[in-house]
């Protein structure tokens, strides 16, 4: 069967989280008693999946923290060498294999700038984790298939622990245990992730929107679908599709929007209106009351995304089965991705 | 004509940079009696193209400063009502309009939260300019195309000058003279960017790369190509778009590649011969030898952005009229984007 690696690693993501759960005490005090005691910012470091993870960490941190985050753009230390004073901040690298050369670079150069260095990994004995002071190891077991899954998620889990021990997230204590087994209902439910993926077919392209804490879910979901599917997909906030790209949404053309009750529910619904008043077949993700494709209800959404995330690897997963195509290894990739050797 | 506001307004594009470049000396002088003396760090504000211009300005003036720059979230501040200490911090709001709600309310809050207001706009009169400390002024005239032309290559020349007002930017002083004769070389010969527009022809889609500086310039080309000619056309940096999504470039698919010469070349170059090898149709924008559409090669790196960008809108425009369309009025847009209300 194609695909069995996809498929395994993904179900595989009720098990990660809750290992990856029972270490939360421990991850929250090492954190607590290793960093250093006047961090003023953080810079996040990740390309890929991990990217998206990292723009999840982002949200996360900021408004758990108050602190100020940004993301590195890697060429401005590795290329232009841009020398930023980065005393007092944390950079928090983000990478499954831990061997992505730009990403070890880039993490070594802000240690050399004055920050202090975090891998988040998989590998704790990669090359990342030995430029790092805190390593953070997701314990998911080995990832074999391209696209990553199970490591995306437990990447989400780590950066929203790594949130609450820097201040107070937008969640109680006690939402984690819900999280497991709303991955597991998403699981157990594919059906609607298959229907809306036969729906859309042979289409030639989509667009996957956001907001908020669901933005980075919707960039993931976006190159998921491209790697899987070769599907032309891309990944908007709700608020930026509106200034430009929503000129592609011609009539039947095919939007996959992530939604969520809390904050960020009016201005998505208010979009998908315009976008059904354009004509476009928009599937909704989410525990909202229009949703094609549904998430449990029970977590807050800034949590919501991981079970989010779920539903997203299965519509790659299915489009890919309906193209007739091998979701664990996409066209030209590899699990490690070498950036052009003058830039590592 | 179809188009006639677009061609104008970019034919504007010399006088603008012209009109801008003069008031240099004054504008830095202002900035530099005006800003705070202690400023640690800036954070930028803006959405569509203006949101292309902030990144590179991150670009500029975090080689130019030394100083942590980051892209707003603006749904941390309006959504999730994140409580970050920004004292210290410029907040750069970028708008040509200078109405746009949602960027007028994330610099309100922005300075609630400590940081000195900035506004970068056409409209001096305007809600974002009532809200700032400074107000840079683009005196582009009226932009009435809705794809921005002028406006964001006088952001781009806007947010050079305030990199060299915080620091020494990665050019000489004498460089800007040639920033408009390289804009007018440019405009002059429109073939070039017509050929390959003619070439893009009727394709679905199409992926747009560059890196560093160029990086802005890429999303740039793909949005105005989205807004002008409906086609799915998506931004890249080299680097990320091996992480993944690469897998969508199959035989004859169109590739837009921007290219300089300077320390990104490399990359970029040996990006191109990996897409060759994928049997993409790629095209070369920039002063390298294997140009397509070549760009003056009397400027740095990081003022090439600059005619790189008329090069862009060139693209947008012939792809819309080979393709029937009006570029100066793309499907469902308007000059003023309004986000749904709550998010105001």
């Amino acid at each position: 069967m194609t695909g069995e690696l996809m498929a395994a690693e993904m179900g595989e993501q009720p098990e990660v989280l809750r290992r990856l759960l029972s270490r939360r005490a421990e991850i929250k005090s090492s954190l607590g008693s290793r960093l250093p005691d006047d961090v003023r910012g953080v810079v996040l470091v990740a390309r890929g999946s991990s990217d998206h993870a990292a723009i999840y960490g982002r949200y996360a941190i900021e408004v758990a923290s108050g602190l100020p985050v940004t993301l590195a753009a890697p060429s401005l230390v590795t290329l232009y060498r841009a020398e930023v004073d980065y005393q007092g901040f944390l950079a928090v690298a983000i990478s499954q294999s831990g061997e992505t050369p730009e990403i070890v670079s880039v993490l070594r150069c802000l240690s050399e700038l004055g920050a202090f260095g975090v891998a988040i990994t998989n590998r704790a004995d990669s090359p990342l984790a030995r430029e790092a002071g805190v390593v953070l190891e997701l314990g998911a077991g080995d990832e074999r298939a391209v696209p990553a899954t199970k490591t995306f998620t437990a990447q989400l889990a780590m950066l929203g622990m790594m949130a609450e021990a820097l201040g107070s997230p937008p969640w109680r204590p006690n939402d984690w245990a819900s999280v497991p087994e709303a991955v597991e209902s998403a699981l157990a439910d594919p059906a609607p992730a298959r229907e809306v993926a036969d729906e859309i077919g042979d289409a030639l392209g989509t667009i996957c929107v956001g907001r908020g804490f669901l933005f980075p879910i919707a960039l993931e979901a976006a190159l998921k679908l491209k790697e899987t599917s070769s599907i032309l997909a891309e990944g908007y906030s709700a608020a930026d599709l509106r200034h430009g790209p929503i000129a592609v949404i011609e009539e039947d053309f095919p939007v996959l929007l992530f939604a969520a009750s809390g904050p960020t529910q009016a201005d998505v619904e208010s979009l998908a209106d315009t976008l059904d008043e354009r004509g476009a077949r928009v599937f909704v993700i989410g525990d909202v009351a229009r949703a094609d494709i549904p998430v449990s209800g029970t977590l807050p959404e800034a949590l919501a995304v991981i079970p989010a995330a779920v539903r997203a690897q299965q519509l790659a997963f299915w489009l890919a089965r309906h193209r007739g195509l091998d979701p664990d290894h996409p066209s030209g990739l590899t699990k490690v991705t070498r950036t052009g050797e003058r830039s590592a």
